[in-house]
């Protein structure tokens, strides 16, 4: 199936999730599309990545997607819809980072569909820069209350924004982890996955870093400890917290997300160790998810990094489903 | 506006389109994406030509459309809906293009929604290779019996099928046209404009396209007669017949659109050249219209033949806002 | 060497090989190109395949082509040649693989160079979608009878043609595992390796599947089992059995092959290990081989895909060298 | 030539130009290069604009490059140098306009080199988006008082920024025009040459457009009056005037120009034409000109948008040697 | 038909046609590809040129070209063969350069199949660099004498070697055609079509130009005289002269040649107006010609530049049959 | 920060390194480009790797590049600049080498700066072929004597010239080694790392090979040995010897490396293998150092073999600071 509307997997399309009086929205799995890539240092494009990652879903078939022991995540007891992007004013980034968390606190008060299993939807967003993420947060702390990030990604984004020239340029792809945390949205047992870039100062990055709660798997610890070695320090490392999961997609070498935006870095996983990851993350009480920085320009005909990104989501929707979390 | 779902310019999506008991998807000028492309001789790949085209024509927006006299034709009398993808199966032609065409019947069954200028709707269709002009007459034909074809491409698309090695095999993007003759879908005034490819034979082929009621103006003939030539050749060729517009994007020459599929045609027009003949084209009684052969796979990371075709179905919306045509 | 006619690895070409009375065609192994793609079910462009694998082996050549032991594949005892492609409609997929398996047929009818090792002819050839196996196995068939197939895929391939639209649609490339085990041209041990798709039913598929006589090797298991755990699992289950073997090259992750036609599956093999799998193969008895479902439109200019398919096909031309097969 | 470091043409590189108390960086022509793209509406990418222009500029060489009458800009009585990219912050836009101006009137202060032609240097800028103009503009108007905008665009650039949703917002590729005009900064006998973008509003929009000084040239126009006709009128209408002369490079049809950022128009000007019409300013009293919305990610491996930008501001800055002029 | 083995529009191959003692390889006219490009200044690439020009023609089918009145070039009295790439060697200039004369010499002297109509076969050379159209005139030189050159192109290509470090170096792509002329193989009625590049020196290279018997058809003169006049320049200047037909393609605006190696030029022609100026030279006297300068490694995925030069070759071949040339 | 001139990682930039005279050119460690490819057998376009390599590394800061202990190699003893590129003549190789190495006699005779910790400078050449390893170690012999070479490389580029047609053909990017052992610039324990091409001749190759003082590393060994079996058999082999680094990019798989130049050979290794072998080298006494055959024409848009050359170089040079090395 390639043809049909491009919704993520051909998910149902609801075009009035970001109104305020929508009464048929309710969903348990809600896809969002975050266009915006204006808090971004070196490659943009990312505004185009929920296009890309929807287009490059459509060899998913929700009616037709068992695993071999046949389950199928679309078809258990999650409603999941996809609502589109969120219309983001690609000028100021203050009232797109605001139309964004209004989108989310909207679908969030909604409540969900299958109110039995749990009241409260859970948002999986199409970024998007990963300044993205920080509005998801906002809008979850309200309904939720702190939660636990789980971050992949070659670069720590907790970077200090106070030496910023200006409280605009402040708040960005790198420093959203910071405000997270500042803004006490956070628990203090985060942790980033995949870690390899350079650091702006000798020690004060790693020292703001652990401050904001957050230990570090780096990049080339798997070739020592393996996949499994990573699935496990992150169990332990989370546990049964309420646990946002981000994934910047440049945690995949560049090889596997040419088209990762931002500052894409050497040496990263292969998508098949970041998907067997994310196969043993199993349990984990996700309540929101993203996948961000995925900029198709620079992506091939293949469209390698949004397949990657898809699988990606396709995986963590299925830890969604399998997994409820109440309130 | 680049962020939304990707209808054809922002243009809202009524997926209940190709349902038979829809009741709330009646409009009077219906975009319908045709992704078929088994038909082809060569370069395959306009299956992606609907995701190709609704993808760049993002930057149209129906209330910011206005022309330098004040005309928007998204904001006038008629109302346009995207009905998204027919669902065509990739794995029979005779399979597919029915199913293409009951879609067609649906919608035209279905009535306009502004029936004091219009009872019958108009459809748009994106393809898909040249085949499914096909079913988009047969499906008009029975609603308001023949029609006049005026063809843009480099091809004459009547080759005959009767030399060919099945049934199957003759109902191809090159044979259309004679299908739809001998279906006696069309009148006898038909036009071919930008012709340039070679013949199979030394003269059968051109008597035959005489026979199926076309008249041809070769591709370099606007070098001679202008672009005010070839128009005033289309209005005294066409006159007031009810007009079917089939646009092949091959009429262009490959270096304004890179991305066509079939045989790509050095020496054809370009962009500006088709949209100044179509913008002379005022006043044609168009009862319907498409544009094909789009293989966004073949463009380059620009999109260009996109938003060539793009900007061609754009005009041709106008010119159909322009001159409704009654039943 | 990038200069000369493309034949795979400047091999000499034939152009009469497609001809019944051809006399000096007769060669050890032949290989055929097979440009067909209208038996994919999403991005198609495979019938370009041979094209690209051939374009993208000049830097192979026959006398320059020696291993670490001196070993050369091309000044064996083998005669080698390339017939270049068959000649298959576009229109029809029913006679296009009857034209591909009647050029098989011809071949192998006509007899091998060097009959003191074998009589029989082996063909390799390079797709094309995955459909044409079949006509590959249907003409092996008559000369040998029944084979085992040795599958490298992301995808099964054996779905059932049976709630299909129509018995035309029915025969494609995700079905031809199917009709070959229904046509009785298979043995009972096939094998499956680098599986990763989803599967159309909750266990049915699987069913399926095991009826056909295969066993699986999740693309995933490589990472428990490694690659020598993968080789001799392959050696345990056809052991000295005939075997085809056929290597979709979607098995390689979409990174290693972004120019996978059908619908490319993150997650996969990188090149190096299908290579060491491959040169574990030593001593299998391969009485013909393809590799399928390169699409070079989907490649970026360093044709990587093609690269991949290539080394693939000569590792796979040595093992054939290697271990002759009598008739 | 294709080595050396990247400047353009070739030209001598002046680190020190953005420095204060730089002593040796006076020179009569100035490249600087703008890496700024967060004022765009559509594609990002711009800020990849000065590389790639200076990269495919390396054909130029300066001592070899006189024309047909012997004449060689870079040999005359003008030092040019390249200053490399004004450092521009990513994430706040106030900040990163105000650091180019900041960059321009530094220059412009520093004076010229051969003061006995002109006192004051004159600066191309490499964009970046549409919105370096205005600081450009503004840094001018310092030295200069008020100048004529000669204008190539598909759009008119004078939207008015009053409905925006915040002042900063209000300040982008699209409104620059606007600013200019009511910060004082031009005179009232404006041109836009190559319009043909839709407008937002019926009427306003042209009549804002007329209140900010300036006059059409629709790009369709020159089918009618030819590349001399457009010349003629541009000379009516700048006459002896200080012209500043911006090129927007989406003024080229997608086919000329595939890497043009925002929002690329189909339908207009080939280079031939954009040069010959530039061939024909000889004598216009240009006292800074700017290059823009040029985006790299977009066009293909040929690059030949930064091609034609390149050979855009090679005929430029020949004009601007060919006529010095006072302050 | 895309399939076969990929000779120039499927004419037949003959792999002995560089072999001295060959008996089979008598043709009227023959194509010869020349993989070089180590006499390139800037992109090389054109080793590929060959490849890339025969994989795009493959739409041509020598018997269904017929044109509009009947006539098929492939059909007609001329048997034309394609030899395959001539083995140049990539490391040593001198010697591919003779490798290249020495296989045309071979073809010369093995005359003609249709003597009756020309004793003398003519060859159409697939370059490679333009360095290739030396060793194709002094072959010529040895049957015919001296011929008169007729030079599409933006350069003009007689530049002189003197000044150049080595007399290794002094034959390049820029300087064939001083080298032709000084070592007598030109008449002196030559003439360049499409020039547009600077020159190297004030007036020292034009003055070279004309000595060695050029004139010169600028670029932009065609806004001019138009497509006829450029037509009736032409012939005035060659009448009936015995001409070797050189088409650069980089006489082709960088927008339908994105792949043209050495030096792409902005401003060129279209291919259009290049087919139709080929289209009147119907009558001259073409006693060999090539196309050079076509690199595909700078193409897009749609290889325009490759659709544009078979285009044009398939033109000149029509010329050829039309017009033969005795001894 | 993306802005600036285009030195490798924002280094400074001296424009007079090339010039005897130069004063203030001294520095520890320079960054030299080698615009240079004719030495390439296969695929061209790595002339263009310097500006590829730079442009690409725009995203590594001197002041913001610490690693996770607080080093920053651009921050301690030594000073790094960025020379630019050499010019080198693309039309005769004889001359391009000897220019090349005048280059570097040139810095490596003007002296360190920091002359306490070591009074030669070290070079890091951004290729070019590798070919251009030769003068780099001929000049490097003027100062230090033979050298041992470690060498990254899917070839052994130790093939003999002397069946090669001429000696001018005889240097090239696969006879470096063979003629850097004859000029007796190397010691015995030199080492390849990678390898996995074919090779020309039964046993005659690697008996070269073994004469010139290599030992091979096959690529597919780090299967079995692992990344660590790797780093100890280089420092077994190598030592506390003076060691020459030079990487050829076709050590990485082409998924890893699409834009290598010379001969892609697939099975190679990942990035982050490449890296961590790099990462285990502390303490090599490295005294010269190169990576070559980056061809960007063939990489995608997403320039992720640009990227990997980058990171490869940006270890190595952190190699460098670690460990200085004395005369
Ligand atoms: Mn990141
Ligand atoms: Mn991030
Ligand atoms: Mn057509
Ligand atoms: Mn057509
Ligand atoms: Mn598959
Ligand atoms: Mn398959
Ligand atoms: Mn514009
Ligand atoms: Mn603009
Ligand atoms: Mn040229
Ligand atoms: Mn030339
Ligand atoms: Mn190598
Ligand atoms: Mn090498």
């Amino acid at each position: 199936k390639y043809f049909g509307l491009t919704t993520f997997a051909h998910l149902p399309y609801n075009p009035t999730c970001f109104e305020d009086a929508s009464k048929d929205a309710a969903a348990d799995i809600v896809i969002v599309g975050a266009p915006f890539d204006t808090g971004v240092s070196a490659r943009p494009g990312a505004r185009y990545g929920p296009l890309g990652i929807r287009s490059n879903s459509q060899r998913i078939s929700p009616e037709f997607d068992y695993d071999e022991y046949g389950f199928n995540a679309f078809q258990s007891w999650a409603t999941m819809i996809d609502c589109g992007d969120v219309p983001m004013l690609p000028f100021d980034n203050r009232i797109a980072l605001a139309q964004l968390q209004k989108a989310h606190e909207l679908i969030l008060a909604r409540g969900s569909k299958n109110t039995t299993v749990s009241p409260i939807p859970r948002i999986f967003t199409l970024g998007g820069d990963h300044t993205i993420t920080l509005p998801a947060l906002r809008a979850i702390h309200k309904t939720r209350g702190p939660v636990t990030i789980l971050h992949f990604d070659s670069h720590i984004d907790t970077w200090s924004p106070v030496r910023k020239l200006s409280a605009y340029a402040g708040v960005n792809h790198g420093t959203w982890g910071w405000h997270a945390f500042h803004e006490k949205l956070l628990n203090t047992n985060n942790l980033h996955v995949g870690i390899r870039s350079p650091y702006d100062n000798p020690r004060e990055d790693l020292e703001t870093d652990k401050k904001c709660g957050f230990e570090i798997i780096n990049a080339k610890m798997i070739d020592r400890i393996g996949v499994t070695g990573v699935i496990s320090a992150i169990k332990t490392r989370i546990g049964d917290s309420k646990v946002y999961l981000s994934i910047d997609i440049d945690v995949l070498d560049p090889a596997f997300a040419p088209g990762a935006t931002g500052t894409p870095e050497s040496g990263g996983y292969s998508t098949r160790e970041l998907l067997a990851i994310l196969d043993g993350l199993d349990g984990l009480s996700i309540v929101g998810a993203d996948i961000v920085e995925v900029a198709p320009a620079y992506d091939g005909p293949g469209q390698i990094t949004s397949l990657a990104a898809v699988e990606a989501a396709h995986s963590i929707l299925g830890l969604m489903v399998k997994t409820p979390v109440g309130d």
